[in-house]
């Protein structure tokens, strides 16, 4: 079973996958590869992946035979397992750590091999917008689970190993180390100002208004002042609200709209380059009932998408610094000139 | 200039470089691309590089010529820039930065094209080691700074752009992040127990017995417990010592040593794979009058060398969590099978 050890000069985790354990030689250049050929995520073909946890289908149709429009399953390859209980031992004075314990699940976001996210209709993809908040809900009955991670990979060099559009759920027994910074510093400006700090980075941005892409009913989209990498890229609900999960049904419609606009606007700019999206909203509740009491007051959720353009190197692993060699103000003039172009214009008309 | 921003989400900083101002269309394949051809490294292209700031060279021989074993220049697209201020200033309640000021310089490590860091003679790689010394010592007469980043990145994954062997040195006006975690960790641990927790991690790592590489009369070589990477080792003095410029010239020689054999038993196992090579120390004293007076006691410096076999993907990003496939204690033992092989012994004998 996977192991969880936590790093004794940080907050953080690392996941031991002991089962997998891959030797020298496996692993080729470093690189993960996209498997062509066969597609396990492709209708027709969902006998070989493991059976669904969930799907949106045609009535009718039987579990795991095509007939589906959104397909949930566990992952084949999963970091960690549903077995084990999240106590921590230790090991001498200075080593801890605890069964492997979560979840790891696959969101296959359309039966057809070729569309991405921003490629399926509006009403598509408010409809994986929801599975994300059914799969959030569900796992966090689970007690054992203090934060679900929903992320999507696109992109070899993003780490995604399947072509066909796809996102992840992770959950974990342990608050992320990159989601307790945003909610320790959320909670000192709390502290300090008696007010959100994304609320107050909203209204910044407004005032600035050199950073903001787009903006509709519900959602801003734009590019952080302290970007870490070129074309970082925001969304962030209008509303304060720390969970994702109490997400309305009209909010979900302006989620899809703008989402769809933001990573078109990627693809066009950035030559459908990879890139990973990630979702930070509060973690559970009951894991955190003295010190997060005000968690609603104090974390907004949020979605960060980060294009795969620069490499990672010596002075970012020891510093924790990154080097973005794109301001956020030429990234937002980039995309806002994608966004109110043409060939922009017409392909939104297509999908909405 | 360039110019640090605080994410006001975490405690890190951004170095965002307007005078490079990527376009979209700059960033290619999203990885760095090695240079072919040319080299402005090797000995006889002295007067293409920026003028040397130190150099060891042959007695009689001119600066910025031939006849040097080991070269210091600025770096020609430095990062940070030597003319600024490091004081913050504020942008509305949220947003804080400062001028870009720091130092980058490169250390060519060898004149020859064709030769890696544990392919130096013992003798020509303490001396390496040595220049790192000075120039930390150089530079922390800077009041300025407070951290000097030590770093090595080895191949093209890992973000070298230049073939020939060098390292690269960035002094930065702001304690970085990874290495506030770890001063941080060290000193509720003290406070704690009353003792430094590498020398402890050290006791723990000999009792048992099993993520030890390599150990010798001033140095240990291990896989470290909660390895965030397959196969990231990390080498530390068995003398307890914040400071990596108090090394003495006995542990230089015997680092060398130890440090060659470390990366020779790397490449050997994994192929000559891509690493960055990290150096951590304390930071600057002045800068931390008050709260860092007992760093002598708690901190103790070591190396941390990172192979880049794995990817970085959107679970990693979202959580700052790792997956790693490889436990350290297979690293450790595919590692010692390694470095007691003929060809290991072999090759050590040549260049010692």
């Amino acid at each position: 079973m996977p192991q969880l050890r936590k790093d004794p000069l940080s907050i953080g985790w690392v996941v031991i996958s002991s089962e997998r354990g891959k030797r020298p030689s496996d692993f080729g250049t470093g690189r993960t590869q996209i498997t062509k050929g066969f597609c396990p995520f492709c209708a027709g073909n969902e006998s070989v992946t493991p059976p669904e946890i969930m799907a949106y289908r045609e009535p009718g149709t039987q579990q795991n035979t095509p007939g589906w429009s959104i397909r949930v399953i566990p992952n084949k390859y999963a970091a960690l397992v549903i077995e084990g209980s999240p106590e921590t031992k230790g090991i001498g004075s200075v080593y801890d750590y605890m069964d492997g314990v979560g979840a790891h699940e696959v969101i296959i976001e359309h039966p057809q091999h070729d569309l991405d996210l921003e490629e399926l209709t509006k009403e598509h993809r408010k409809a994986v917008l929801e599975v994300y908040k059914l799969r959030i809900e569900d796992l966090f009955r689970d007690r054992r689970f203090r934060y679900i991670q929903v992320f999507k990979n696109h992109g070899e060099p993003a780490g995604a190993s399947l072509e066909h559009s796809h996102s992840q759920v992770i959950a974990v027994p342990v608050t992320p180390t990159r989601l307790k910074e945003e909610l320790d510093s959320a909670r000192l400006y709390y502290n300090y100002k008696g007010r959100c700090i994304f609320c107050d980075i909203l209204e910044e941005e407004k005032r600035e208004g050199i950073r903001i892409i787009l903006e509709n009913h519900h959602f801003v989209v734009f590019e952080p002042f302290a970007s870490r990498f070129p074309f970082e890229t925001w969304v962030i609900p209008k509303r304060h609200e720390a969970d994702y999960q109490d997400i309305s049904d009209e909010e979900l419609w302006s989620l899809s709209e703008i989402l769809g606009e933001a990573l078109l606007g990627l693809r066009l700019t950035l030559s459908n380059s990879p890139y990973n999206l990630v979702f930070h909203f509060a973690p559970a509740r009951y894991a955190h009932a003295g010190y997060w009491q005000t968690l609603d007051e104090d974390f907004h959720w949020h979605i960060e998408i980060i294009p795969r353009l620069t490499m990672i190197a010596g002075f970012e692993w020891g510093t924790g610094f990154y080097i973005n060699p794109t301001p956020p103000e030429e990234a937002a003039h980039f995309l806002g000139t994608t966004v109110r172009s043409k060939e922009f214009l017409d392909r939104i008309l297509i999908t909405s």
